[in-house]
This record gives structure tokens, C-alpha cells and sequence, in this order.
């Protein structure tokens, strides 16, 4: 073998994939990612001194996510995924003129690659305040599709009923009604998640909207859409390796590891408090 | 009029009254502030680009209340409220030993106050999860009177419904259900509202626990007892001024002003952006 053909066969690229959000909500993603993706490393920031992001300004959101996106990147990350539909609603052009040497997924890029290949016509997007305000979702998906017919509705409640566990309560289904009458009454043929916590009220959702709506889990296309993107770019981890995972948090309030555990479905390992500013 | 007699005569103290949350919640006592001290002027901090505290740990929080109480002393205030139940309840210590030069009052000292004046027998407190957990109500009230029976119900979807202004709605009634529907079965004498958010829930909550039980509102409580202390301590402003208001907030989202209204009661004016960390 040439030593030319030799530099064309990809090696294994060992580095772990870093993830962030605004708090734990991310580990929907990585939950996902441990399925799709059981090689990899991972390398987990939740910024939870500041946690949520969705009812700050777009500068403080940028600003932060800059941080949090330098401080993995110091980890030695091969790929940084925002984990956080606000940053990735609001921050991607910059974080990517900011970053340019690292590849950086964000979570809305994922949902809307899932949304335009699920060939649906007609899409509602549900999300934070600050996701809807910043009409990305809409943008994005039009920038492909401008014919197709795009609904969005911010759903404020849903973020603190999943935290609270209130997943499947008399509440839950108030709050339904409260965002989601005007979908059982005309449906769509796929509903987005478009919110990292949102995955825990997946279930009950499916109970409230009619049989027929696709309901499409920003989590699951996110792991999907950052599979797909390790093994085209060839930076996958060794296939024999077993994933390791690392936590860090800007902050580690007294319930941490019940939330985390709610949001992961194991309990977090690893977790170290880090400062940011 | 000798010297030493001309020296006894207090001057009036034209210095403002620092007033500091984790957000908007404490505008609510500004608000009460106005009318019971028409006169003062008010410098209120929200550390708006890390609100909530309710989900951070105590660390944080007192060291964000650190950073909070060291601008309005910049400021030169003449005493600083803490006008969040959070950081009344778990920093107050620490404030006073940092800070010893001026008085810090905290809206939880306010509200044992009023309880304890109340002459009730029987309280429930209700407040964020932080504030239940650190038991600082219960303890402070007994430190005073150990008989007293002291309940206390966290009561987490309270602050988003009242950010969301959903507060006179079904669902508003199902929280009420959630959490409360003990209390209407066997009422205490006095509700204390231990959260600076929950004064806009409070005409819903007359209408569902019986009439027999009296609302102690904390922010109400705290102007009262703000009013009392300023005039005991001799730093009241002069009786003929018009108290003027200064805001400072860490982050200017989108919709402070709509949200800032909801808490005040008025549009906030001379409000500017700074950096705290």
C-alpha cells in the first residue's frame, strides 16, 4: 500500500462529542445519542447557574452560549451539538463564525431535516416562548419548502410541568387544552417537539392529539441527524469502544440528580461543578 | 439651641432604598412600597439574565445575592430589601456579616412578622420549592413561638403561571387543586404567601379556600415593615418629596416591560442594563 492510499482510509477519531444546554433538558439528546451512537464519547455541559435561556434576551443567549461552547471545545471535542432550541433558534451563525474549526449541530437543524423528510405538508411546531418569538423553525423550514404550512405555538407550561414530573396529571391535560385545542380541532400531519423537554410529555400527547399526527422528538431526530453527520464526516469512534460519558454543570442544586435522572432515564455519573464567566 | 440639642434633631435621609430580586417577582413590593412610603426614592435591581433562583443552590444564590446587594450599595442606598423569598431564606446571614454597614431587611423576616402579629394559631406558608425545602419560615416563626402549627406546600407552577398572567383560569384552579385542596379541607387561620410572584395569584386563591382564612401577602408585609423600620431608625426622606424609582436590570428581554407591568402595576421608567459578575 502507497503511503498516499494509506492517508485516505479514516482513522478512528476517539474524541468526545460535546453537548450543551441551558440545563439538563439536554440529556433528552443524550439519552438519544447513547442508542444511535454507543461508541462515542460524550462530553455533557449544562449551564444550570443561568438555566433557562428561553426567557433572556438574544444577546445574553449568544453570550452564553459562546461560553458554553468555548468551554467544551477546551475539553477537546471533535463536534459540538446545542442541545437547547433557544441557542440553536437564536445563536447558530454566530457560534459558527465564532467557532468555525469545530463543527457545531444545533437541535432546530435536526428537527427541520426530520420534518422535511417525513414529507408532511402540513407541520405544528411547539416550543418555548423564545423559540416561537425567534420564527426560526418557520425560517428554516421554508428556506427548503416555502409551500409548506408551517404552524408554531409556544407553550410556556410545558417546561415546568416535565421538571415537575407532572407528565400525565388532571394539569397536564388542562395545559393541552389550554395550547393544543385548536390541533385536535384541525390537525396536522406532524407535530415537533420543538423543546428538549418536551420528549417527556411525549406519551401523554399522544393520548390528547388525534391517532393520525406524526409527533417528530427533537431528541430522537437530533441523535439521528448528529449519527448521520459522524459517520459522513468519518470522525466516528472506534466500533469495539464502549462510550464513555462526562457532566458538567455550572451549578448543582439540591435535586440535581432526581431531575437529571428524569430527563436521562439512568443516573448521571461523573459530574463536576465548572464556572464559566 | 445648644449644639449638642441642634445634633439630636434627625436630618432627613434622602438616600434611596435598595430593593433586589431574582427578576421582576419584586416588583410587587415595590409596588406596595410606593404607597406606603410615597416619599423615598427606590433602587431596584433584578438579576434578570440569571433569574430564577428557586432552582439554584444555596452557593449560588448567595453568591449571586452577594453581587446583587454590592451594586445597590454602589448605589448608595441607606438599606437594601431583599425582596426575594429565595435569598431571604437561605443568604440572609451571610448578607448581614458581608455587609454590616447597612441594614438589609428580608421579605421573610417581614412576613413572620405580620404572622406573628396575626395572633393565628394554625399557618400554612406556600412558596417555590427552594424556599419550602430550606424550612426557613418554619424555623424563624419558631424561633419566636414553638407552639404555633406551621405547614408549608411548595408550590412550583405557581411563578410560571403568574409570568403567563394565567391567573384567573381553569388551570390556574387545577393548580389550586394540586396543591392546596388539603387547606381547603382543613384551613389554617392565616395563608402566608411566601413568594414575591404569588400576590397575582391572590384573588383566584380568596375565591378557593374558605373566607375564614386570612391571605398574609409577604409583599405587602414587606413595605409595612420596610415603612416601620425606616421610621424607627430615624432615615426617613423628606415629607415633601416625590419619591423617585431607578431600574437596573442583568439582561432586557424581549418582553420585560409587559411582564414588568403585570408586577407593578405601572410601566417601569429609567431603567438601564448592567453587569454584575
Amino acid at each position: 500500500m502507497s503511503p498516499k492510499a494509506k492517508q485516505m482510509i479514516p482513522r478512528d477519531d476517539n474524541r468526545p462529542i460535546g453537548v450543551f444546554d441551558s440545563g439538563i433538558g439536554g440529556l433528552t439528546v443524550v439519552s438519544e445519542l447513547r442508542k444511535s451512537l454507543p461508541s462515542e464519547d460524550i462530553c455533557y455541559l449544562g449551564d444550570t447557574a443561568r438555566v433557562p435561556y428561553g426567557n433572556k434576551s438574544v444577546d445574553s443567549i449568544i453570550m452564553f452560549a459562546r461560553q458554553d461552547v468555548g468551554f467544551l471545545v477546551s475539553k477537546g471535542v471533535k463536534a459540538v451539538i446545542a442541545a437547547c432550541n433557544t441557542v440553536s433558534a437564536v445563536a447558530m451563525d454566530d457560534l459558527r463564525k465564532t467557532y468555525s474549526a469545530i463543527p457545531v449541530i444545533g437541535v432546530l437543524d435536526a428537527g427541520v431535516d426530520a420534518v422535511l423528510k417525513s414529507g408532511a405538508r402540513r407541520i405544528t411546531i411547539l416550543g418555548t416562548r423564545a423559540t416561537v418569538n425567534s420564527d426560526a423553525y418557520r425560517r428554516a423550514i421554508h428556506a427548503v419548502n416555502p409551500s409548506l404550512i408551517v404552524d408554531t405555538m409556544a407553550c410556556p407550561l410545558f417546561v415546568p410541568l416535565a421538571e415537575e414530573g407532572l407528565v400525565d396529571e388532571e394539569i397536564t391535560f388542562k395545559a393541552f387544552d389550554l395550547y393544543l385545542s385548536e390541533i385536535r380541532r384541525e390537525p396536522p400531519e406532524v407535530l415537533l417537539l420543538g423543546c428538549t423537554h418536551y420528549p417527556l410529555l411525549k406519551k401523554a400527547l399522544a393520548e390528547y392529539i388525534p391517532k393520525s399526527v406524526r409527533i417528530i422528538d427533537s431528541a430522537e431526530a437530533c441523535a439521528a441527524y448528529a449519527a448521520e453527520f459522524i459517520k459522513k464526516n468519518s470522525i466516528s469512534a472506534s466500533v469495539d469502544k464502549h462510550g464513555q460519558e462526562r457532566y458538567f454543570v455550572t451549578d448543582m442544586p439540591n435535586d440535581f440528580h432526581g431531575h437529571a435522572t428524569r430527563f436521562l432515564g439512568y443516573r448521571v455519573r461523573h459530574v463536576e461543578k465548572v464556572s464559566l464567566a
